[in-house]
């Protein structure tokens, strides 16, 4: 074969090092979901390509990976069907099951169809891969990891505060500082009706969303092009205005939004978020923030983004309620919420500040260097009992030459060595290097063995 | 949306308590690889067509899920290739990548790619799924999981040793009774060219593979069926026949296969690996068996296979020596060996036998009964110091009736609720009932965390 082999553009392979890494990362937040009592569940790779059209726009209909059908795939198929449906369409006749395209629909998708053994509210984790055909470029990839965590079929606010929660412990955990900004859709939908443009509101919430990037003044502009009327956008001014501390703007807002039921349900449901979060310890920052808006697709009440606060990053975290998701798929009235954590951003964050532990908690410990087969035999019981302790341990297979032995333990980050020669074999001992300092030690089998099992002299 | 939805046939989604025995598995599995020093890799799901096909014959092929290119994939095609070509080759001129098929090919694809990053002997596993376009049956499925444990870069017996070491405390660990079959496969090439058959191995051991379920009789009849001549089964009698202990059959053999150099050196393998396993305590029993011959395709040395012996079910283990793997990817004389364990097969005999622990480890432990608001925030803090102390914690999100909250325990095996009324808040106390037993007890805030925090009580 010709060639150093490849793999699809905008895939990876994972080094150990980066799978230690990732497994750092995915261990944190897992720990975290168990903690609060959420449950893992896991979706196949292929969903039926009927199960994805449709729900996540065009766009995403353009994005997704088709699979062949195996078999004779154009055996239904006449010549001209072949020849003249234009590939977007042919593609759907010739695939039946497409790669998920994120963990949201095939967990609505699991909801209605397991509907009948599941206890509600149903509280499940979910981290898998998904696959998008998107352009690939630094930091999007075709293949990409989603950590979701959602509970359904509960409508208290409880639930919320306990994802503020869990997104606090995640990156407390993983020792990033990071900023949660909180919204509501139903404050959103209450100004453009108190503007009296409710048709509009996608308009006006994609406008709100870049007020932080381009200011007000862009903003209007935008908004008056796409036919905004002047009454209304005199109206929207004050709220682009607002200023202050998060009670001040949520209290201009309750005047604000005075006649819009909905807006004032939203401000309800804000005030009561909060109030649940005074009662705890939070290392992140909290701040309601109007202008954060998040596809609008599904949302329909509280909504969640995280940002570190260390890093220029997009959103690491992201979320919210939305009330119909499941209807999708012909279960009507079932609530949820949850936020999704993007493990790939993550990471970048970490390497970037370089907040990864510089060693895995079952990174080889010790590497017993191979003098050759009577040494091995004096060396395999010892090896049997550090590994049934737990402790990760090597061999050197071949008796290869010293330096190659060491450079092994080196390029393996490997703390000790354990050298057995003719002298050690005479007097029972096992000689102990550790790589750092250079020092040794002289250890029978049962000192060693006792060295390693002692949790504060692990390294 | 009409009708419940579904998933594609062959594929299957994990509930809680699938996931809960699944990652018992895994987890067991994944520890003893790591106490090995084995280091842990990924690769993506698609690979490019080109590094799957003619990998695993013509069946192989067949089975290969294809992924169709995206945007316009019949841009490059005439009208004349759309409708004349077949359908098995029209699909690789429509589909650059497919779904990995097994670990293997991916490996080899890997090591040859990432040779000059990587530390030689490299020793990785990979748990991952794959996929293949087989008939769906009971235990077969489209999507299912491997566990690959190999080294690669090194010929010395000691990493055969290792992985039979490694085998016997996966199923320690999972407490299941197995048999580890060894067999050589230049034992095979050595029996093909005493009898002067050399030429026709591929059909001796597929027939030597059936001697238990066929028979001697039937085992001649079919090779001389397949033209073997009459000389070369006689010569072959005495090795279907033979009978005895481990060292005598291996005894019987050396002078056997006295004329072919290949026989001896595969003799000289087994003698040595069983050396070593004389050195170390297995609770697994190890079979020298003849008749193990797994596909033929790429295994030259030592090959294993493992069965479970208080279930029926094929092999739950397997694999062997290959010298030549990544010169399908370019890269020549890399040794290496290796098992994979059928995690889906390991999974459906510790069903059977009832071997799964009821409860998982970090399973919720105690759920907060919820009275309403004002008990709520009374609870809010005893909860996040129960789970800082990582103790598994839900409170029920809505207060709902009592007996729908307690329902919600029992379903999901929850060991203790905890109790806040009027009257504890009075106290200042939290009322822990014990739901196997109903035992109640009324435990301050610091009561109730230490409770929760010795590790005996986690019950």
């Amino acid at each position: 074969m010709a060639g150093k082999p490849s793999i699809p553009k905008g895939t990876r392979d994972f080094t150990p090092v980066e799978m230690s890494r990732r497994n750092y990362i995915f261990d944190a937040i897992r720990q975290v979901f168990k903690t609060y009592g959420y449950q893992p569940i896991e979706t196949p790779a292929m969903e039926n390509l009927s199960s994805l059209m449709g729900k996540y726009g065009d766009e995403g209909d353009r994005l997704l990976f088709k699979v062949l059908n195996s078999g004779n795939f154009k055996d239904k198929l006449s010549d001209e069907q072949l020849i003249e449906t234009a590939p977007g369409k042919l593609g759907t006749m010739i695939s039946e099951k497409g790669l998920r395209y994120d963990l949201t629909v095939p967990f609505a998708r699991f909801v209605v169809q397991h509907r009948n053994e599941l206890t509600f509210p149903f509280k499940r984790y979910q981290i898998q891969a998904v696959w998008r055909a998107d352009r690939p470029q630094r930091g999007r990839y075709r293949e990409f990891y989603q950590c979701d965590v959602d509970v359904i079929g509960s409508t208290s606010l409880l639930n919320e505060y306990e994802l503020v929660r869990i997104i606090d412990a995640v990156f407390k955990s993983l020792n990033l500082k990071v900023v949660i900004k909180i919204n509501n859709r139903k404050v959103l939908t209450g100004i453009a009706e108190v503007i009296g443009e409710m048709q509009r509101i996608t308009d006006i919430t994609v406008a709100i969303d870049k007020l932080e990037k381009i200011g007000m003044e862009k903003v209007l502009l935008e908004l008056e092009q796409k036919g905004i009327s002047k009454e209304a956008l005199g109206k929207l001014e004050p709220v682009l205005a607002m200023k202050g501390t998060d009670p001040e703007k949520i209290a201009f807002l309750e005047s604000y939004l005075a006649s819009s039921e909905t807006g004032l349900k939203g401000i309800e449901e804000i005030k009561e978020l909060f109030s649940f979060l005074c009662e705890t310890d939070l290392k992140a920052e909290t701040e309601f923030d109007l202008t954060l808006a998040r596809g609008l697709n599904y949302y329909t009440g509280c909504i969640f983004e995280v940002k570190a606060t260390e890093a220029s990053m997009g959103s690491i975290c992201g979320g919210g309620r939305y009330d119909d998701l499941t209807s999708i798929f012909g279960l009507e009235g079932v609530s949820g919420v949850g936020v999704s954590f993007g493990a790939d951003r993550i990471y970048d964050v970490m390497l970037q500040l370089e907040r990864f532990p510089a060693r895995g908690e079952m990174d080889t410990r010790v590497l017993f260097v191979n003098f050759g087969e009577r040494e091995v035999r004096f060396i395999l019981p010892v090896l049997d009992r550090l590994r049934e302790g737990a402790v990760a341990t090597e061999l050197y297979p071949e008796s290869a030459k010293m330096k190659k032995q060491m450079a092994y333990a080196n390029t393996r980050n490997i703390p000790f060595v354990a050298l057995v020669g003719e002298q050690e074999m005479n007097d029972g001992v096992i000689t102990l290097k550790e790589m750092e300092t250079g020092e040794q030690e002289r250890l029978t089998p049962d000192q060693l063995v006792d060295r390693f099992s002692e949790p504060l002299n692990l390294l």
